[in-house]
């Protein structure tokens, strides 16, 4: 395969300028798409060419494979990169670049379907040895079977879609006495989100971590493990602060988990950057979650403690290239933190927060690295995930790194809308945090806006105060987008900048 | 010795908020001070509490020993940071904080006397076994001795001034016949510049590098290297791109160079953060140039590649602590550049380009640092030296980090006053730096105006022009100062913003 000279990035925000930026440093060309309201978006400017796909709606924009791909002939990219989210994880799409002679920037159709879907996953893994909770072996077709199983493995189980993932299409049925309703209506639930009402039973883990491996293949069949990371601070199964490497992991626990990781990647013969998911319960046992077949997010920690650079290395792996090094010439150092720094209101249930960044100052020098996909004077719109940056700290320990994101975030100078730092910090300072003594229940166990509140410090108001200020004074100008939620009604409050509306 | 508890950083600018940021990740108070131009700063706006001392004049202010000391007192600092530059390097200073009970962090004030001294220093190291270019073992006492010497060692010999350092205080002297009127002339240039007209003769060495050794100390014995940093380009004998690790160093001459720097700092009971430098010559002799007793600027590189928190292990070892690590512990990985970027017109002799930064966005992203003084919406005057920030790359070898480099220059938006980031591209972009072959000389050997001017791209043009038109409407606010000097007259030129006059 010859080398990749031009890459379109079929992504908006912080991962498609991430993209673009190691383009730039290998030396390759890149193409941005971009829907109306992203033209003047940082991952366009900082693109050689760009190409207008549509209107905001993703569904008329990035999620259009033909538009993708008339864009990269029109371009002449021969390859593409499809960032996360989006069609990253679309086999069709992955296929379709295949056809028509455009490397993806990712697996094959086949991996990427083994992997979304669940119960087909599940079997592969079992063949790979790859450890799983107890429970159904594939998706339920006899309930009087799986009603023995669940009772077996003992409640509350865990009703799953096979069409579900992230998170999602995941159902708790605590008794046995409501099993076959909850079975019923999780198959209902399924047949909605996913046009697919398969669903499977597994055991409901106590007091889990979610620990991820992240993976790099060639086509050569090297599969090599980029070491692990906790990702268990989550809020509503979505992570909002990441770690590397896991703390909780021995390095006993940690060589066998990798090698699972491994397997899970050979049986589907993976080509590329993936990530599997495990949760690790309260007596350390750990089992399979899924597959992610493409770049992680969180994947800068992984970055900061290896030195390596995995859009780097999925290029490489797209040219054909066999792996530059083994898996004893990676290795970590110290420890590194993400915070998702969100447009979202922690002290109104989270919700989105758009409007103008009138300011955005991000913090800066040692150990800090910040990814973003807004620059100050652009808007933080409904259109798409309000994520503002990812904010990552690197330090020689665990405690070296909290500390340093602490610092960060009090740097951090957002005006415009409100975000979620206030809520990073909470989760930074909490005990259970920073002793390392917690699981994914973090969130619902120890949040509340209340308990928030009590954190807010007078540094914390005069500086709201001052933002507020500054909002102000622009308050002639066309600034605030309508969530279009009904309790985002203007509500302000003294150390607080306001609240978009 | 107790925990210190509050810091005065007796400094302004990056290097004042760098030492605020490492304070802040250790829970030490800090506090600022100020002359008045810099009231609104962002080392004032960081710490936890600031005093006005004075006037924009530093020998009115940031030089003045009394006020700085009065403001610890009034503050109840118990420790001072002087970062670099300014009082960092005054002996009496560091005696008069140990007067005053107050902890200096930094040496004592005979390591800070022996080192300022550069014949002091020369007898001392000579003692200490650190090689030296072949001279005068002292200062110049007997002309005709020395005449001789210059003879034998062979012209051009330099001269230089026993007060002077930092590349100030040195005269080539070309040929025999120039000699005593080369003496005389350095005589006299050393008594106006330092007063003291003490001069000794060195070796003026071929195609030198300029190659320093980070150590640190602590009181208890423990004398440690943190590695090596390339510094050979120079403009006028001032540094303005560095790296780490130095390229040309075969891990035979790195380990002798460290023994010899360890030896340096041993021999003046040396305790704190200091750097020894050497010039390399082309056979790849090495020669002790000089001992800075302080914080280096460059040592941002040296921290990219070890993972050590410099200015921590300052205040660790302030404290009495002994050095947490072994010389075997301190390993480095990778390589890091760093590019000062200067409110400076490399296409008219680098002039000041003093103004308000209209724009100041920093890159970000994978591998890369920043140190920053000045803020977007503040300005860059000519009270002080004309540094905007430090930009480092960190990369997996010295190619990477240049690339990445070259990226970072090229997403730094900086508008309001021209700066050296065409310059730093011109050096990262030229065959003698990147092959590695080149020397203290390369600023004169290789660069010129026209030369730069033939690498502007019109991808340059284009920024520059949105650059200037954004200016242009803030023509209404008072944003420039008058640097004063004579060919600063408002000169424009379409592809770059305009010039501050």
């Amino acid at each position: 395969m010859p080398d990749i000279s031009k890459i379109l990035v079929a992504n908006r925000g912080e991962i498609a300028l991430r993209v673009i930026r190691s383009c730039k440093e290998l030396g390759k060309q890149t193409v941005a798409v971009y829907s109306t309201p992203d033209a003047d978006a940082p991952h366009v400017l900082q693109a050689d060419e760009s190409v207008h796909i549509g209107p905001a709606s993703s569904s008329e924009s990035y999620l259009v494979i033909d538009k993708i791909i008339q864009a990269a002939k029109d371009t002449g990219a021969d390859a593409i990169h499809p960032g996360y989210g989006f069609l990253s994880e679309n086999a069709d799409f992955s296929e379709r670049c295949k056809e028509e002679g455009i490397i993806f920037i990712g697996p094959d159709a086949h991996a990427i379907k083994s992997m979304g879907d669940k119960t087909a996953a599940r079997e592969i893994m079992s063949k790979a040895n790859v450890p799983f909770p107890p429970g159904t072996k594939k998706e339920l077709e006899d309930i009087e079977e799986a009603e023995k199983i669940a009772n077996d493995i003992g409640y509350p189980v865990l009703v799953k879609a096979a069409a579900g993932g992230g998170g999602k299409g995941m159902r708790i049925v605590e008794t046995k006495d409501e099993f076959k309703s909850g079975i019923k209506a999780a198959k209902s639930e399924a047949r909605n989100a996913f046009g697919d009402d398969r669903v499977y039973i597994e055991k409901y883990l106590v007091e889990p971590r979610h620990v991820e491996f992240q993976i790099i293949a060639d086509e050569h069949g090297n599969v090599l493990h980029v070491f692990d990371r906790e990702c268990s601070i989550q809020r509503r199964h979505q992570k909002v602060i990441e770690e590397a490497p896991c703390s909780i992991l021995t390095d006993e626990l940690r060589a066998e988990m990798a090698d699972a990781a491994i397997a899970a990647a050979e049986a589907v013969d993976y080509v590329g950057a993936g990530t599997i998911e495990f949760l690790v319960d309260a007596d350390r046992n750990f089992y399979f979650l899924e597959m992610n077949t493409r770049l992680q997010v969180e994947h800068p920690v992984t970055e900061l403690i290896t030195g390596l650079d995995l859009v780097a290395l999925q290029i490489l792996v797209a040219e054909g290239k066999e792996l530059p090094m083994t898996q004893d010439e990676i290795t970590m150092n110290g420890h590194a933190v993400e915070c998702r720094i969100y447009a979202e209101d922690p002290r109104d249930n989270f919700l989105p927060s758009t409007g103008t960044l009138h300011k955005h100052r991000i913090p800066s020098g040692n150990g800090i690295r910040v990814d973003s996909g807004v620059e100050e004077g652009q808007a933080v719109t409904i259109n798409y995930d309000p994520m503002i940056s990812k904010l990552c700290t690197y330090g020689n320990d665990r405690k070296h790194a909290i500390k340093r994101m602490l610092r960060a975030l009090d740097e951090y100078e957002i005006a415009g809308c409100r975000t979620t730092i206030p809520f990073c910090k909470f989760v930074l300072n909490h005990n259970s945090f920073t002793s390392g003594e917690y699981d994914t229940h973090f969130v619902p166990d120890h949040f509340s806006e209340e308990k928030l509140n009590e954190t807010i410090t007078d540094d914390d108001k005069v500086k709201a105060l001052a933002a507020a200020l500054l909002k102000m004074e622009d308050q002639g100008e066309e600034t605030t987008q309508k969530t279009g939620h009904p309790s985002t009604n203007g509500q302000t409050s003294p150390w607080w900048d306001r609240r978009s509306s």
